[in-house]
């Protein structure tokens, strides 16, 4: 029943120290990681004391939010992401970050520039601003080259601000004031660790068609990861988190009524607001995407 | 914009204080609380900057899984519960707890003996253990005199143990060690906070088919509580969570090709368990069972 | 025992919707609170039966950092800062934030440039780079220019690039795209709830002298805040966690040996690093300020 | 710079797998763990670039509670130990528990009977209950044949009610429910994970004198696995954590008009309550206590 070496996962093992490149000068690198698909069935089984020994547990519990035992996977990333994108990931408080400090360190010297197909890109889906049109291949290159500029001059102040000036006799502005010039595009670096229950609750929402198209680029790379990790659970994770519908009481109302036919649905009927008639439409739309070709229902 | 007073919850203020009786012995009363269903719609749209002033933005951030300004609601309840339910509350770890301690105070006289609709109870949903067969009237009073008699020798032995005994010159067994005579049907008590999104999350784990019949007794009073205080919230809750039924990836598919008649899927087909089929029909009854009568689909 | 009415804390009602200033355009308000001295120190007391009805529990359970009861106490601030502090306020993850989104809105039209003596003012304690010598005022003045020029700048490029261009037909880049031109200066606003014992925490690293001086003027702001709410919680707080000093083992054997005199202390006695030396010694400079004038020791 | 194998630390690898005893039925074994000191050092120079290859900075850490970084250490225990131990250690929040489930199985068969000198041992630090005198031997047997007995009348009667009775056509009582008759000295099982930071609070509880005997003789254990894990940390712990002494405001106050002498304080000088001289006399015993053999101060 004991053993004694620690879990071990082969995919995860074979992706120790490569470095995945994300938008222009973004990192991500898989450090180090406790666990493994067997790890965590074993951990699981404590509860029931079932015999056996595959690794079927797991869909279970993802399919029925048994959220502890998967907290037993631990990973450390390394990530090299523009600062905008690192406010948004921080708000996930269930794991520890360690950041390169620029209190104590000058910036990197890269700023985000998004590429001609990220300014083109409509933004999130349902979001009316913004992206709404199609931008125009000369449009996307005035915005990259006033992007590039800008960047170049703030860089330039923060320069100017933070090292000696030949008038001034001091060492230059405190690096911790001095920052406050830098774009919000400047890349910062961070490791970052959490859990695979949490990895998966942050999967689900940096994958999701609302996030913004920069933090899913880095969604993919960590989703990558993570079934090169755990292969078991991320099959699982797909057919029931990232895969799966979730239909509200007025939508399963609804489908008691009219079946799988949204069209027979409008504003007001079963409680619905007009966006949550938009909303069970696309659910269907993506329910009809997977009738087989010729089949019948 | 600003205000000078306290957000306010008109239900909730009529429950400070009420004493609502649970179980044999148990007890749930709202002790304070912060936050009402416009305060958290307030919150929600720093956001986006939104103007309007009513909380429809409650339902969406529900069904949007947008969980930051629900936890700016807060309440404080005194519980009394017996032990074996207080291991599995604390399992959520997201709020605070103060407890009767016994190492520094007696145990409450009181040991949970179930009622005889409770003995007789099957076990929860989809469990095959136990609760399975009709306990017989007779047998659930053997049960409850066993329990009885097993309770009332418990709380003798930790008397005798935790007073001093004539023959040994000694004030008694310290507490702390005392209690390990204790049942686990010992009542406790302590005083809880947690904030609106945790305590949705407890509610629908506690209110769950699958959760012990006790502490979905006490899942049904904190729902009451959170009704009173948030009603608006507590509508979306049981709207697009408790209402809402999750279809997998898998289950889509089977969707997609057959319809809403779960009997002509079986096990293997769209890679389900048979495990998963019976998950499949049990969500399809329960939408048949919300279809209007005469209703046509 | 039970009681009718929320807790109230007559300073923190007081309080409520007033706007405190802080540096150039930022703003500390406090919207909401649950608790009180009276109401900790009860929640307190069901740990150990006492029959006491003040509050000189909540010394004691500062003192010995038991926190718990503490938790029970919750406040909600609105808070306009500089996006840099908004990074460090964030790394303390026991609250909850709702943030002005830059996804949805433009950015606040506020960037903050130090005041004269922000400038000058020497990095944090014990950091060698950067404000060691005096920055003149002439060089002062250079830095504000500067940094109210690119800021003034930083914000034009934002503007041009997320408003439609003639050139161009189309409605403007997305402003989740176009914010990462703005500084990292540029003011956002969230509500932040957090409780007494994590505000303690977080007023513990901020008032430090080693925080960034534009964080301790927000830490200032809101320790006023803390004492009008909970004035007997925060003199525990300046008496025994902002007030104290932690000697460690190797500070303790020298003060065995050498009693209050750190001149006899250098590095390598005692296993003690360079480092720890000159902190030793910045201890006992603290306690020597303490010494009563013409006091005898 | 990166590295393509796990982080390594060959005390911890030793010490996989080996079944450490406590109490009379109670077990610790290392099962898996992430990091190395050498690790956590790599991960806390992000932040300032620092070049340095040695562990040195994990002292600086602890000292200065700069904590994100020690946070990367994770480690999984399993722990067999009696339930009322358990219920102390899941206050610990910051971990993930895996437990046996009495719902699903039946009970260990081990319940807690405290060896002759648990009995006799005084209760913690400064509480006047119980263990206050010396027991004799003999009412130590005493105490631990009712304690026996009472644990096998507990066992036989969940037996009874569990099993089939041959008067009954019922296939016996729900272990959910018939798990209430077991006494709180029932031992239990789980796995736990949690990360370094927190594995230190919470070996400084569980050490402290004030804990109970028991629990800390399950912190002994969870030491020497520490320190076999990280030794380096692990002596910062002990350094600046464990061995350290924090003096509140008041206290040094005394301390610069008396110097170390606790003996010229008394109940309300420096607004001293008659608790606080207590400790700050404990403090200065602990002081003297480290004085050198005929030294001078």
């Amino acid at each position: 029943m004991n053993q004694r070496t620690r879990s071990f996962s082969p995919g995860a093992d074979a992706m120790l120290g490569v470095v995945h490149k994300v938008l222009d000068h973004g990192e991500v690198e898989l450090v180090d990681y406790m666990g493994s698909d067997e790890m965590l069935a074993r951990i699981a089984r404590v509860s029931t004391g079932s015999e056996r020994q595959d690794t079927g547990i797991l869909a279970f519990l993802v399919r029925h939010r048994h959220t502890s035992p998967i907290e037993f996977g631990k990973l450390v990333l390394r990530v090299r992401l523009p600062i905008f994108l690192a406010r948004q990931w921080i708000r996930h408080r269930t794991g520890s970050f360690s950041e390169r400090s620029m209190r104590y360190q000058p910036p990197i010297n890269s700023v985000y520039v998004p590429s001609e197909d990220y300014c083109q890109a409509k933004m999130s889906a349902g979001v009316k601003q913004g992206r709404g049109a199609t931008m125009s291949a000369s449009h996307a290159e005035w915005v990259r080259d006033e992007m590039r500029i800008s960047a170049r001059n703030s860089l330039g102040v923060y320069e100017e601000l933070a090292e000696a000036e030949d008038e001034f006799d001091y060492p230059g502005l405190a690096a911790e004031l001095a920052r406050s010039v830098l774009p919000l595009g400047t890349y910062t670096e961070w490791y970052w660790t959490t859990d695979a229950h949490n990895l998966m609750h942050w999967l689900r929402l940096r994958l999701d068609s609302h996030a913004q198209k920069e933090i899913r680029a880095y969604g993919e790379v960590v989703h990558q990861i993570f079934k090169a990790w755990l292969p078991v659970l991320a099959q699982a994770f797909d057919d029931y988190v990232r895969g799966g519908v979730t239909f509200s009481a007025k939508e399963l109302a609804a489908l008691a009524s009219v079946g799988l036919n949204a069209s027979l649905v409008k504003a007001g009927d079963y409680g619905m607001s007009a966006g949550e008639v938009t909303e069970f439409a696309a659910k269907l739309d993506r329910l009809a995407a997977l009738k087989p070709v010729g089949g019948e229902s």
